[in-house]
């Protein structure tokens, strides 16, 4: 350990526009005591997802993050000390320990993981963002043989596993993302069948060129005028799956919403539909098990970035909501087991 | 008959904005000879629907209506000559005969009527715009014991059927309308819990205030402004079922899209769902029966308008898409069986 020392990083100032690093400060506390029925958990790998952005403004899911505040944020770490718990000292388990070094968590909010091959698989495809592919596609998508599916932050964590999977279920896939590299990357290495950059001031004619059979199911990661382009390029009872609206998480007020709702999903019968995956953890290990099995078949390949040091975790965050990441983006804190190096 | 003239309504003038009565004007044509598999369908009650104006905008679920073409609409007709087809002169159909006294009409195209009380009926609760109410309320709303429905055009047609549905499915039933005068009426013969006012400068706080568990299923038949003053006030896996878009027919260029779209379906999970009844129409009988009971044991209040003359259908149809109608609005373009006085 650190010297009895807990490093942390506060959220220093709210954003009311764009995210900078200046918004965050670090800190030092003493490592805390874990009370009974805690866990004293050491955070090993730091989760960057775009939801750390939307938690800063205000009602979401969850409470939002406060100036003052240690940033929260999803996290991998090892049980280095109870009390009057059942949960044994080097176990490792998921939680939201937030962005520190140490963290005293409730033993009942911190899931104990079966590690299957590298830890960071338990962030990226076995994590939250793959679990959000799979169950927004299981129980909303439901893409069929020949279908077209569209996918947004194709190259995200989330969109890349998303494609993958639909590509899996015999669907033509299309993905969109800001950049030119990204897509020759997704067409190439995860063999989408096309990509259209959602810069393009043709933004609707390019995605309608890709789609010629029209889109079947659209998983928005993105909202804004991706999910207006989309919109009515949408078949007959088509699904649009409503993960996420990164586009507008990092702005001070919410833009005006997509022109064409409701007008087409009345006329093309469209569902729209949000979900969360946490409403889901019961069946968890259902998807996890199926995820795990295509990861070693070699189906599903693994993308993910690890970015050293928790000092960089402000860096990482603010790069993500510009879209500078391929694949699911995570910091390591530590060592996978105590005494490791780093 | 007319002395074998077949008055018509036609559009002289596609509108581009707003829709006035000189955009029709009135044509006679020789009563046409059925074909062969054909029916002779001669008009009695004609349907106006705000959908009529939808269709001249461009492409819906059916072909748009252009300059020159006799108007189209729903109606309720009598056989008083066929072709080589098997239904006898004196049935009474549901048929797409348009503005004009007779229509020739494939018999595959037209649905006979097993007339249950008053004809208009047919057109009304146990028409396709009760049968809308019934069956977005089946299928995508399915409003709770003690939940909070609530719907928009209230008065009109197809809202007074859902709100009286859902009143009878225990739910609390909030209308909003464009009328203090239909929002008492609401209230004291249908028994609404609340209604609004949606011309208030407090459109959303009037709505949370008669809201106070908040809304779960909101039964959208105007989108634009409503819509989204409502969507902050959904409740978590709340249903929005995406009936119409009335407040975007009568414009020539589509408004933005609702500001929360598609955040609040995320973070709240709701789903949005279109639909059009001439989807379900294998299940109809099943509809037609339940509604069919409830008018008689009086759960079930009728609410139309009966105007009468073909020639009123172009002002009947713009004062319906100003919001001057209560209840299901048709013209009776003849009498209920030939020979009888209109």
């Amino acid at each position: 350990m650190t010297g009895r020392r807990n490093r942390q990083i506060v959220l220093a100032r709210r954003p009311e526009g764009r995210l900078e690093e200046g918004h965050f400060r670090s800190a030092v506390a003493p490592i805390p005591e874990p009370g009974p029925g805690e866990l004293l958990c050491r955070t090993i790998l730091l989760s960057i997802d775009p939801a750390n952005r939307a938690w800063m403004q205000g009602t979401t899911y969850r409470d939002p993050v406060r100036e003052g505040d240690v940033m929260a944020g999803f996290t991998l770490a090892e049980v280095v000390g109870e009390r009057r718990t059942r949960v044994a000292p080097g176990t490792i388990v998921a939680c939201e320990a937030g962005w520190q070094e140490y963290a005293a968590i409730p033993a009942d909010r911190a899931r104990p993981i079966e590690v299957r091959g590298p830890l960071s698989h338990h962030l990226s495809v076995l994590g939250v963002t793959g679990l959000t592919a799979w169950f927004g596609l299981a129980d909303i998508g439901r893409p069929r043989q020949g279908e077209t599916v569209v996918v947004s932050a194709a190259a995200g964590a989330t969109g890349n596993v998303v494609g993958q999977l639909a590509r899996i279920a015999g669907a033509r896939v299309v993905g969109i993302t800001g950049s030119d590299a990204k897509n020759r990357m997704l067409e190439r290495d995860l063999a989408f069948d096309g990509t259209v950059n959602h810069r393009s001031a043709t933004l609707r004619l390019d995605i309608a060129a890709r789609c010629p059979r029209g889109v079947d199911v659209y998983f928005d990661n993105v909202g804004g005028r991706v999910l207006e382009a989309v919109l009515p390029l949408m078949n007959l009872h088509g699904r649009i799956v409503c993960c996420g609206a990164v586009s507008q998480y990092d702005t001070a007020t919410a833009p005006p919403g997509p022109s064409g709702v409701p007008g087409f999903l009345v006329v093309r019968r469209l569902r729209m539909e949000g979900f969360i995956v946490l409403d889901s953890v019961a069946r968890w290990p259902e998807a996890e098990a199926d995820l795990a099995a295509r990861v070693a078949r070699g189906e599903l390949r693994v993308l993910e970035e690890v970015i050293d040091g928790l000092e960089s975790a402000p860096r990482a965050l603010v790069g993500l909501l510009a879209g500078d990441n391929v694949g699911k983006r995570m910091v390591r804190v530590g060592p996978d087991r105590a005494g490791e190096r780093p």
